[in-house]
């Protein structure tokens, strides 16, 4: 068949969802273009190692059409889709140049979201993106730096205080390894300052940490946490968040770092579609993941609300992975003539690490934590991590920042400021 | 003695120098003040492979409040020195605090500077930072995703063609390892560009490539860069450099990535000492690196112009090493009252590499060229690269680099494009 009769299947996207779809379409006589504004995959579940300066982002991440290299019925675009024409069935790109397709995919994920409060953003970044870790790494390091530039106790306390909103996995994660930096990697390397006097405060609204496990494994967590020297402050609400200051309910804690982790907000393609998003801006779907009204069109993984019992499907790397496989075995289906099936996710647990050495995991037959949940998530996320080399690679960085209490890449990078 | 009695040892610069005379005063009764803008120590020689996305910047660098941790007399800031008052002993620094100090060594380094064309900057980065090392790595990298966007045949060819001014060490080592990048490393991973068609071409006012070296080495790296299929032009002048050209002579060559590799400007702390600095901005010393006039104010390593027999002593790493360490040395026969010794550079060679496995080496009494010379280069420079953890995984990174011809970090970032 010439190549402009094959299907054009547009993949907007290229996290977990959107590759597994081209991946699964691997064999099948169409034409893919995956589109993506960054030109690498990042592994999600590792941005927060990045961020507190264990690995490298080199090393969670990976060239987008290297992973695809060998498929030859895919290519790759580095470009931002702007908007979606669904009756036209078009996607305009960042140039204004445009994208006919037969089928499309979105897969364009989430930012954090600041319930309103975007002004929040400049003092509190979150963490979605490499250059979110880089942000994020940045500031971490150069606490300490001006905490032992400076002269003023009351000043220094507040850049050795951080605080972190929103205690799902992200925030927990954080939260338990900086303490371990501050008193382990960080120390001995300063004379002004205690780095041991760091102050770490997680804050979450609800009423306990990783509100996702069972109330046993999230007590666990809380307790872990604060064995580590976290100040867990659940039910508290923040109110302010300014440059040098941030106010829990009637309470201003000084404190020069604050970082975001709660609250999503869909990409703001979801709202091209057609259809009306829900609260967080997530596209509903109907059961084989396609947009009502629009069968040739998808959206799958943390831009989609997808039905899972009365609850939605949870945002993790397992279930984007699922969805983009599901959507591209929609096509495969069309394709053949075959009716398409609903979406079923399968649940394989859950795991969440606590600073260096504890974790739990949630298999609903199973709960385990403590070390051996530790060395399982280890397990896990080593074997699931893209690209052989990079496996390795961050093996035995890790193995070094276990073994050793250092970190590997306290590195400060800046915009160069020139002389004279 | 009281703390504050101890003479203060204010060192400007951590680079080879700077940290090089930190480490010699390690048991000497002084307060040492080590000031950097940036928190790292950048392994420079290896830069060209950060820019090329060989390795990681973190693993070329190190903190270097943690290569100095176990130096008790020694403390690092992280500030930006704005200026030196020679007379009243004291360095402005940027928050318009003071440091007095007894003795000073300024260690500055150099910049890479356009022979009074500055507006060159911004279409021609040099290498000398690791801000500069992501520039160039962003740019190259971003240069094939434009040329596989791009519909136009001419401009196509602009994107992939690479003109490097400069045909030093560091402009032989870019040039040496892209056209590899491109044929190997890249090639099967774009759809509508051949990336075999990449163009490096390397210009070069002298004669000849590498002239620091003697005839014949030249002339053998400039074989081997035209084997690797670089385009070398020497005796050519670059005399202009737009954002979608450069014209060498009279040619005007399209083309949308230049590097600069050619020309230094001496950091302007020089211009601060009270003494006239030479064409390049360096400042000329006394036998004992002293700044004339001003015994306990050295100037070391790029920023100095250190007679050699009829020469300068060139800015190499080792040279930057012995001369921190003999402006340290020099304090310490003053505080024991030993009269200062003159400094004498001992020249250990030079190494230059030329693509992934050859090299030139130029011991004086003994010249090597080809793969011996490479392995010798490689060998020398994890031998000296800074901390272990470092060194092995750079070494893998390489191990992994040169059997699979990849590249470990093809990551592109930027600031980040929000939707909407």
């Amino acid at each position: 068949m010439a190549d402009s009769k094959r299907p054009h299947v547009v993949i907007l996207g290229g996290g977990f969802a959107g590759l597994s779809a081209a991946r699964t379409l691997k064999r099948a006589d169409v034409r893919i273009t995956l589109v993506d504004r960054s030109n690498h995959h990042v592994f999600q579940p590792l941005l927060y190692q990045a961020a507190t300066a264990a690995v490298s982002p080199g090393d969670i991440t990976a060239p987008i059409r290297f992973l695809l290299r060998k498929q030859r019925n895919a290519r790759v675009l580095m470009a931002s889709a702007e908007s979606i024409d669904v009756e036209g069935k078009c996607v305009r790109l960042d140039r204004g140049d445009d994208l006919h397709y037969d089928y499309l995919i979105v897969a364009t994920g989430a930012r954090h979201a600041y319930f309103g409060r975007d002004e929040w953003e400049e003092h509190a970044p979150g963490l979605k993106s490499i250059e979110d870790a880089l942000e994020i790494r940045n500031r971490f390091l150069a606490a300490f730096e001006e905490a032992e530039r400076c002269d003023d106790e009351a000043e220094r306390r507040a850049w050795l205080t951080f605080v972190i909103v929103g205690a799902g996995p992200t925030g927990v994660e954080l939260a338990g390894v900086m303490p371990v930096i501050a008193r382990k990697a960080l120390a001995g390397d300063y004379r002004a300052i205690d780095a041991a006097g760091t102050r770490v405060i997680l804050v979450e609204g609800l009423d306990r940490v990783l509100t996702a496990y069972p109330e046993s494994l999230s007590a666990r967590a809380k307790r872990d946490l604060e064995e580590l020297g976290v100040q867990v402050r659940t039910g508290a609400r923040v109110t302010a968040i300014e440059e040098d200051c941030v106010h829990i309910g009637d309470e201003r804690i000084p404190c020069r770092n604050v970082f975001w982790a709660a609250g999503n907000q869909a990409s703001s393609l979801g709202k091209k579609l057609g259809v009306e998003t829900d609260r967080a801006g997530r596209v509903p779907v109907e059961p084989d993941l396609s947009v009502p009204g629009h069968s040739e069109v998808f959206a799958v993984g943390d831009l989609a609300a997808v039905k899972w019992g009365d609850k939605l499907v949870p945002g993790v790397a397992p279930a984007a992975n699922q969805q983009g496989k599901h959507a591209a075995r929609g096509i495969l289906a069309d394709l053949a003539g075959r009716a398409r099936k609903p979406f079923r996710y399968l649940d394989k647990g859950n795991l969440a690490t606590i600073g260096r050495n504890r974790a739990i995991a949630d298999f609903g037959w199973l709960r385990v934590r403590g070390r051996l949940a530790w060395f399982l998530w280890l397990f896990v996320h080593i074997l699931y991590l893209v690209g052989f080399r990079n496996r390795l690679s961050v093996l035995l960085q890790w193995a070094y920042a276990y073994f050793t209490f250092q970190r590997g890449v306290r590195l400060i990078t800046q915009v160069e400021k020139r002389e004279g």
